[in-house]
């Protein structure tokens, strides 16, 4: 899926919710756990869920590497299922010398197809080069992570006066375009967002962090949103463990019914015109 | 295998050396291309050449992660096949937020148990910490990399005046102890070992780079090495694909032997008494 048909899909659903499959198998309800591949059904019914409220999912690689091949196999089933209209993301946060960047892209582009996979930028431009390679799909590289640990790095100042988090940001985006690179911003740090649009404003951002983490989506698209909406908002753990009752999946689709309709109002609200 | 016993095996047999399987099928000689499981038969016969020589091996995942299922069945076989009186590290260069970096320790340290996995330092503190509550095991940190790409980020100079290189080695370093916590130092980037053992004077470090990427084992361990020799230097490419007819693993055999000649001379050198 390229950039405009994302567009299209967002314009249409009036949402920018991505739902993040962080599946947990000790988190999901007690009556699926004991069933064979209850994380596989678990995800069937969120995506059935919620598909008609989100444009994009991003399957959360750590939750499904722990379980070894299952894991994979379930990984590979999970986004046979995600519908072709939904984009899809690997965050899988690699990133290593050329020769090894390029196996992770194949991996991730090729062995299994998604569109978009997150990349850690420490490693500098050859580690970030040949996932950039793939001019028809999405390299979305961290910035500026929702997690307390961005203090120790992203937020140190460099002797330009920049935070470290915006030379990152600046360097990188000289590197791709808006039709094949995004970024990460944590919601939790929504006031930098008027910020970050200043060095990048068109490229697509994945916005992690709303619901469990704390960050407020009204912020979040008041200052980050451009005017193809430019946002892709994941939120996680409060839609796929809302209830861990037997109504996990109505329960499920009604929260994420509720940030579609929130979505609606912001994009109203601050879709530049 | 703790810190005790991986110097006691550089001690017995007067090498440092880590030999890395990055195995590429497209590298490997043409009479093996065609058989079934061609990369475990090769990893196979490369570890046993090699195994009288060196005292660790890294292997990185994404050489595995690209051909999917297969290549996770591979890597875990390969594992299996490594002597249990070598180190083990996954190549894996993971971290994220608290959770998930969580169940990446878990997949490297309890679905696959690797003695020791890479990780990436972008994301702070909580990114790390959950793989460092392994106390037996360890945590290697990217700290100064091997590739053009190192002057990118981690040659940028923060408002104290200092790396920003250096800053993450300083940094990281209080959160763990020389019996949980290495760091990634690349080979070609020997002028600066000098200094970095000024922060971190006990900490082992894994180092890359030397062979295929140009660094130098002899400048190397001039200035990395401390008194329980604190080097694991890993060879690749150089090792695996020293000849790519039948006597492929013959010539690892000798190329590795060398490195392992070389090692015990810089031994009698650079240790310091």
């Amino acid at each position: 899926m390229n950039r405009s048909q994302l567009t299209g899909q967002i314009k249409a659903k009036q949402s920018y919710l991505c739902v993040g499959l962080d599946t947990d198998v000790t988190k999901i309800p007690a009556h699926l756990q004991s069933q064979p591949q209850a994380v596989l059904q678990f995800n069937k019914a969120i995506i059935d869920a919620t598909k008609n409220y989100c444009v994009a999912y991003k399957i959360n690689t750590a939750f499904y590497e722990v379980y070894g091949l299952k894991g994979w196999e379930i990984l590979e089933e999970t986004l046979a299922y995600i519908p072709s209209t939904h984009f899809t993301i690997a965050d899988a946060k690699r990133g290593d010398i050329g020769n090894t960047s390029a196996q992770y892209a194949r991996t991730f582009f090729e062995t299994y197809s998604f569109d978009a996979v997150t990349v850690a930028p420490y490693m500098g431009e050859d580690s970030i080069r040949p996932f950039l390679e793939y001019t028809d799909k999405f390299t979305i590289v961290l910035g500026l992570t929702s997690n307390k640990g961005a203090g120790d790095f992203e937020y140190l100042k460099t002797n330009t006066g920049n935070y470290f988090y915006e030379e990152v940001i600046s360097k990188i985006s000289t590197w791709g375009t808006q039709d094949n690179l995004m970024f990460v911003v944590g919601a939790t740090q929504a006031k930098e967002l008027e910020n970050i649009r200043k060095i990048i404003p068109s490229n697509f951002l994945l916005i992690p962090g709303v619901g469990a983490q704390g960050g407020s989506l009204e912020d979040v698209s008041k200052y980050g949103m451009n005017k193809d909406c430019g946002l892709l908002v994941n939120v996680g753990r409060s839609i796929l463990y809302a209830s861990t009752q037997e109504d996990f999946a109505e329960t499920a689709a009604t929260v994420s019914k509720e940030y579609q309709q929130q979505m609606t109002g912001c994009l109203k609200t601050y879709l530049p015109v």
